[in-house]
């Protein structure tokens, strides 16, 4: 019987859909495409075909917490096998130190590999691809999914396909593969899908033990790290490892290459033009997302995260509001939102970074209010969550409880807020909080003192390994 | 000598600059043209031939507070005659019930009526016009001042001048108006500007008695209700005024008008095209305002309040944000926002009315959060000013001073709260706060209760009047 591994690769920079995604909150992240996250919907679309225990996701160490909490939502038991990467590295890196485990529990292993931020409307064509993906993977090939194209479309690499292959075929034709084809002009593009090239969608399918050969072939410096891999030196290894893409680094090198045509309505969600595409569209053709007032206005996506958009009399527009930024951006110009993401970060650095609301392995916290000499933030405490024992050389925070029960270490003391109730750490003082409820602690903290920062925090004893 | 006052017409309905202008924060009140508001550049343009003891300001009730605030800080002298009205009734009781107070002070007095909310570049000649005006005032003539229209405007009303009048001259000329004709449309504006018709600014200057006359003659209704007038039945007085305008109620009846023509760089300030003409413009022709990033963008104007506006690729657009709202609007639809207000307030009741920042006699308040059972506000409170002694029914009130210095009066207790200390004031204590420093008290207040509405309040005493 077919030992089947799946890895989902969460790597992301957040600049393509910024301001709503983030590069601490990449677009995997997002609910994007319904009420769970990409990564929820890919990883319960390959859990029909893989047990969660058999399925490793590679992550930044930044994402690390995030990503076990959404899968931790939806998979329980995918939580143990979250990687984080020390440095981002590529995907090459990712796949194989995830390959790697698999294939010492299994050399034959089938495993599949996909990106975590994709959205595929039609799961069913999507599994009846891996099916004969893993058919010709077991007889050696490295497979590809290769999407049919729906438009002459710029943005993505082209596969030549080229004779059938000769295996007990699944439902779909398996063909050979002559050429990969970078991003193509419009001109070049319009003739690849005329001769019925396929999109890369960096889905791929394979034996363990052949992507293992392929790798020391191909790459013998990053299977010599390997090698040497241990639970000590992840981060000393990760900085010897080149950044290679699956792609260049392995793929466009095999002569074993395989794919499987697939049309499975699949999106890259690589621009705010893709999530204007996909989602549905009102009379007047916009797409409409939180709190939007508009007038005479067309072909737009108008998307409030936070405050109401309104529009009058416009056209074509991509709008975006979040807490703290607003984008305004014509829908012919969305490719090239880099290029304004790179003006934010080099002007409002945090404003590329991170939302005002920040995701922490015990729950989140969001910044209400700062100025000179203090800070407010909004603190919600997940159910049996502690916060790491600490203290702040700089800053004092009152602590007013406003929903569930709080216990707090304080120097030698340990107490119960409830309710309504309010306590006070001042600086310098050993501390800890905790909610010992099954309900959400929410807690507005007022910090003051003359240095705020983050960095301010001296961690003794850390739930998460962050001392 | 001549006895010469002032009247300032303070109205508004916030629409025209929305979402910076609201219900509670009319134009008049904002710095659009520079450091100061238009109030304020009004009352100081206005103080260069009026002591502020001979201005009266006329204003909606509900703007008091603010506009005897902002008086305070240019021309302290001039807060004690701020006249609240009840209702807004349109211009002409406005008028009215200021000149009737001057009129009792001098019959022959000369008054000269102006707006809060319009921008005048070259003032010099302002005040020319002004004692031109003046001539024509002492003669028993209601005299307007007449813009020199720059472009055929559809947006104002025409005034046809008539013959020079046969009097002493001032540095300008002074003709009889022949008609008033309202808002044309495009085609009739280019024949009025090529026929030398004059813009109609809404600034009138004349004698009080000759208003008084006037007003006895064409509104003996309006006359009757003023005769009628003391201090204890203001409102009920005004519920029986008619609605309506200087120019429809007077001016337009009476045969005793004059008109001198002025170039004084004039602006209503009437809609956000009219304020994007008016300001400096970058190299790529965007007006700029506040955090804002654009690549690509022209013809824009780009104003953040509150985060950042981020722009890529766009045209012709006027875009506004605030910490609660974003418009996006075409400048040529930039006539129609009366539009998108009607249905933000349909919709969004409270964001056609207020900012999150709220004035109040003793200072602002800023809601930073809220939810179920809490709400968070940052309340800042002047030098030397307190709340009303008070007390809630539904909620409790934690406060936490992150600058200044407060005093707390709670039942029959009287203490002082310092930076980094705080309070606790539970439902149903009768409590005040104070600000005894010559700083400003920045204060967080977290309440918390089942009911958080701003109308849970006794009051018990209270400066302003307001028990």
């Amino acid at each position: 019987m077919l030992n089947r591994f799946a890895v989902i690769l969460c790597g992301g920079s957040g600049t393509r859909l910024w301001p709503l995604s983030r590069s601490l909150k990449p677009k995997h992240l997002l609910p994007l495409n319904g009420d769970s996250t990409l990564l929820q919907q890919t990883a319960m679309r390959i859990h029909s075909k893989v047990p969660a225990s058999h399925l490793i996701t590679v992550t930044h160490d930044s994402h690390r917490f995030e990503v076990k909490g959404q899968l931790a939502e939806v998979l329980p038991d995918a939580v143990h096998a979250v990687i984080a990467e020390p440095v981002a590295k590529n995907t090459l890196p990712a796949v194989a130190i995830a390959v790697k485990r698999i294939y010492e529990i299994d050399p034959k292993a089938i495993v599949g590999v996909f990106a975590s931020d994709h959205a595929i409307d039609n799961e069913a064509a999507f599994l009846s691809a891996w099916d004969s993906a893993e058919i010709a993977a077991a007889e050696g090939y490295l497979t590809l999914l290769g999407i049919k194209p729906t438009e002459p479309a710029t943005g993505y690499g082209y596969i030549q396909p080229g004779s059938a292959l000769q295996l007990e075929q699944g439902s779909l034709p398996i063909a050979s593969v002559l050429s990969f084809i970078e991003k193509p002009d419009k001109q070049h593009a319009e003739k690849f899908v005329a001769a019925g090239y396929l999109w890369n969608s960096g889905m791929f399918v394979f034996r363990a033990d052949i992507f293992m050969q392929l790798l020391a072939r191909h790459q013998p410096e990053i299977s010599a790290v390997l090698a040497g891999l241990n639970a000590g030196n992840l981060k000393e290894q990760y900085d010897l490892l080149p950044n290679i893409s699956m792609d260049h680094g392995l793929v466009e090198l095999a002569d074993n290459v395989a794919v499987v045509p697939v049309d499975m309505a699949w999106s890259d969600l690589g621009n705010w033009e893709s999530i204007y595409l996909r989602h549905a569209r009102n009379d007047d053709n916009n797409v409409i997302h939180g709190d939007v007032v508009s007038i005479d206005t067309h072909d737009s996506l108008l998307w409030s995260q936070c405050g109401v958009v309104t529009a009058l009399g416009v056209r074509n527009l991509i709008v975006v509001r979040t807490a703290d930024a607003t984008l305004i951006c014509d829908r012919n110009s969305a490719e090239n939102l880099k290029l304004l993401v790179d003006e934010v970060k080099s002007r409002y650095s945090s404003l590329a970074e991170t939302h005002l609301t920040v995701q922490r392995p015990w729950g989140t916290y969001c910044v209400l209010g700062e100025g000179p000499y203090f800070k407010i933030k909004r603190i919600v405490v997940n159910p049996r969550s502690k916060l790491s024992l600490q203290l702040h050389r700089h800053r004092s925070e009152h602590w007013v409880v406003v929903s569930g029960i709080a216990r707090v270490i304080k120097e030698d003391m340990e107490y119960i807020v409830n309710v309504n109730e309010s306590t006070y750490i001042p600086a310098g003082h050993k501390h800890r909080l905790e909610n010992p409820g099954d309900a959400d602690l929410v807690m507005i903290e007022v910090q003051s003192g003359a240095y705020l920062g983050e960095d301010d925090i001296v961690r003794f004893q850390d739930q998460y390994g962050r001392e």
